[in-house]
């Protein structure tokens, strides 16, 4: 019997024609209820689950409607013959070949994701990258987002497809901002919005890089561009940005025939030395790039928030052969979870970059859009940014003078000028006691204070990895720096690696 | 002089001493300012530029600080010897190589973006793709971003990088939602979310395909998927979706030795032709691709509007092997500016996808994920799909009869049983007057009217196209869609191609 098969929950979300349909299906799909097979009239099944004659009727018509039933007038419904192919299911003992196979990524997948580890984070008052939320002005967002998406109901085109890769309203607001604090020299047009620096990175990377094509990048380096550079199949030579003359010299590091395609810096705070880029060596980088027809990616990530002085000017303004890609992201002005990250393109990029962004898809929603445009062109972002800067530099400045005062025989902070994070050597001492970088930030890691290990930012192999942690201290205010800080120094003092 | 050669407006939204420094910095860049030149004391410039001594001394500290200036106790500030460089450029007449020289963009990126044109978009009662905007309830979603926004307040997390595939909320209720609405079989880990389904379509083809590996496409088909796999340079065999025997032949249309990696499919309303998958082609297709180990990629992009009966179950929900990969959007039931999409994925496919998703970047706001969340939740996504099923059931017989009765000679509307478009096909006798479906399709894009040519669907030559225009009626009101086509009638009956 059909209905002794079938158990009805009235007090379910689901309707009771879903849950008829549902398990009626269940039983066709498992063979239970055999092709050909009759079902009992709507009224007669009705009348014996205790349902509405129409539940039954509702759920007949979907089971037709997707092929499990058919009807015919004289012979009624019956169990349809297309389900034939669940029996041939059934007998098959199908080998579920990637459930058990071994799976296959392709080669660029597994390149992709090659230093991905799964991350079980608790929270940490020193991870790297990440600012303050805490005292972000969320009501003020808040209100901002509702007005935006209040404006759709007299914008409604809006809504859909148009400005597919950014408002330009946002694009306008951006370009007013960094033409002031960044020094960039360029259109609103030239401005792409897309959902995140990774995109912008994975972006300029393909639409750009032949497989085997040079690519040049920092070391010690960031992982995120590497990611790219390695899925697509660069050739990539290392730039040593601890050595002085690095810059000066770049024509030595490459073969006399061999010309690079493309060379990533982060000119304003090298990531993750914090070094800023003198004007020399910006000025060699360009020249460098120019006289191989090599485009610049300046990832500019974190250069709103510098200590001495006004921000360091871009290489993109400094730049006149459109040469320099810039990089822009609001994960650290404004917060990570945002997914806001901008291009500014030579012109030659524009349309092909364009065409690009709309086939990869990485673009934020137009609501959050404009409201950024709001909160840019209303004041709001340079007053948040003085605040955070004075804010992040008090907090730089407690980190460092606790990093001397108490951990002084192990560990040797290197002071940066700007951003939200430092390096902090270890000593002779410490690495005589047994410590290496990746010990000690794994131990941390385990205390609930994650943090880098300098090492693991180096990639080629070709040079011997200074050993340092790399702490972030933005998202911490002084107190929680300072507890830090003494769990650090006890770990140190009191136990072996 | 140097003071001649500055220019300060008072009025400007730039500091003086900003403009001061940016004019400076430009005569040093010109090199009309020579290396080794002496800079007046700034008492002297600040009276003579009529400004505050600040001014300057802010303007020659933040020169120095970017290494256009050096100061000597004795000698005072002077054109740094850094800036040799702007010499060394300006002499060098520098080829801007990369403004004039042909921009030579990867092959990758060329293939990318070959079907893309610039898009002049005038607003058009027939454009494909767009649901309606107008009669959504803004002002709700204000409300619900609002309250996401501020939920910040409390959970401040919620800011930073965790979560970084998909907030657990949304992904719950997502599922909840399709495990009803679609038939998905799922727990909600095998959620990722995405900014859009181009992105979604974009992970999986780059995660899984080798070049050279073989991809199935449906033939008309959907040119967004199509662009990512020849990116990717994926050997794309066709599946003629117009032959009704296609599914149950597809080993014919393979050779023997040859095994397909992906099969795209869109089974709940085929694009372009509304054609819904009957049960016996999907057991057909699941049985090839598992005896193949070939994913399935189910692009269910606007399922949820079907208008006899309820939705048909997905593909997903009848697999029983891990081969069939989701993809869902809410471009269409809610709206394309939102951006937000997911993936369903078989579970081995689950770590390494979210791993990827990390280093492509195309991941929405938390804020607009935990709004949705709320939307899903509190029943607002379910009424508002109920809604618009009902008007867009009247547009689409709003637009199916008018076209019989205007257009009846030169076009034969088919009638979908669910969607947001329909296909138009040219009868002989249009044929015969001239007229192609793309000749027609920019005679009416020029007039306001945008809509698509089908036979800009076909793609691999190997069949000759159904000509036909190809109409979304979602967007436009039964007036809007009756005086759209009063007008094509005008222009096919008065006009010669």
């Amino acid at each position: 019997m059909i209905a002794e098969q079938i158990t009805l929950d009235r007090a379910s979300d689901e309707g009771l024609s879903r849950q008829l349909f549902m398990q009626l299906r269940g039983l066709i799909e498992d063979s239970k209820l055999a092709t050909g097979v009759p079902l009992p009239p709507s009224r007669k099944l009705a009348s014996t689950l205790g349902v509405g004659r129409n539940t039954v009727i509702s759920a007949y018509e979907q089971l037709t409607l997707e092929g499990y039933l058919e009807t015919d007038g004289r012979r009624g419904t019956r169990v349809s013959k297309a389900t034939t192919g669940f029996v041939r299911w059934k007998d098959r003992k199908v080998d579920p070949v990637q459930n058990k196979a071994p799976l296959r990524l392709s080669i660029h997948g597994r390149r992709l994701i090659a230093n991905e580890r799964p991350v079980n984070r608790l929270p940490s008052c020193f991870q790297t990258g990440l600012p303050e939320v805490r005292t972000f002005p969320h009501d003020l967002w808040a209100r901002l987002l509702r007005r935006a998406a209040r404006q759709l109901l007299s914008r409604p085109e809006l809504g859909g497809y148009d400005d597919y890769v950014g408002l330009p309203e946002l694009k306008r607001a951006i370009l007013d901002h960094v033409a002031i604090s960044r020094g960039v020299v360029a259109d609103p047009e030239q401005v792409i919005i897309l959902s995140s620096a990774q995109a912008s990175m994975d972006l300029v990377t393909r639409m750009l890089l032949e497989p085997r094509d040079m690519a040049m990048h920092e070391e010690p380096g960031y992982g995120g561009v590497l990611a790219c550079l390695k899925a697509f199949d660069a050739d990539i030579r290392p730039i040593p940005v601890l050595d002085p003359q690095t810059y000066q010299r770049l024509h030595e590091s490459i073969g006399e025939q061999e010309t690079p395609r493309l060379i990533y810096a982060t000119p304003s705070h090298q990531f993750p030395t914090g070094r800023v880029m003198p004007l020399e060596d910006r000025l060699s980088l360009l020249e460098f790039a120019a006289s191989h027809g090599a485009f610049v990616l300046e990832d500019d990530y974190d250069s709103e928030f510098h200590f001495s002085g006004a921000p360091i000017s871009c290489l993109q303004g400094l730049d006149r052969n459109g040469l320099v890609i810039y990089m822009g992201t609001f994960a650290k002005s404004f917060m990570p979870s945002l997914r806001v990250a901008y291009l500014i393109l030579p012109p030659a990029l524009v349309e092909p970059f364009g065409f690009g962004l709309r086939n990869t898809g990485a673009v934020p929603s137009h609501t959050t859009q404009l409201a950024l445009a709001s909160f840019l062109e209303e004041g709001h972002f340079k007053a948040y940014l003085r605040e955070m800067t004075r804010v992040y530099r008090e907090r730089r400045d407690a980190l460092y003078d606790a990093l001397l005062e108490t951990c002084g025989p192990f560990l040797k902070p290197v002071y940066p000028e700007g951003g939200i994070q430092m390096p902090a050597l270890l000593t002779d001492a410490c690495l005589k006691a047994g410590w290496t970088d990746s010990l000690l930030a794994d131990r941390l890691t385990r205390e609930g204070m994650e943090c880098s290990a300098l090492s693991s930012l180096y990639w080629s192999g070709a040079w011997k990895p200074q050993q340092g942690l790399f702490l972030g201290y933005a998202a911490s205010d002084v107190d929680e720096i300072k507890k830090g800080v003494e769990r650090i120094a006890r770990i140190l003092s009191d136990e072996t690696p």
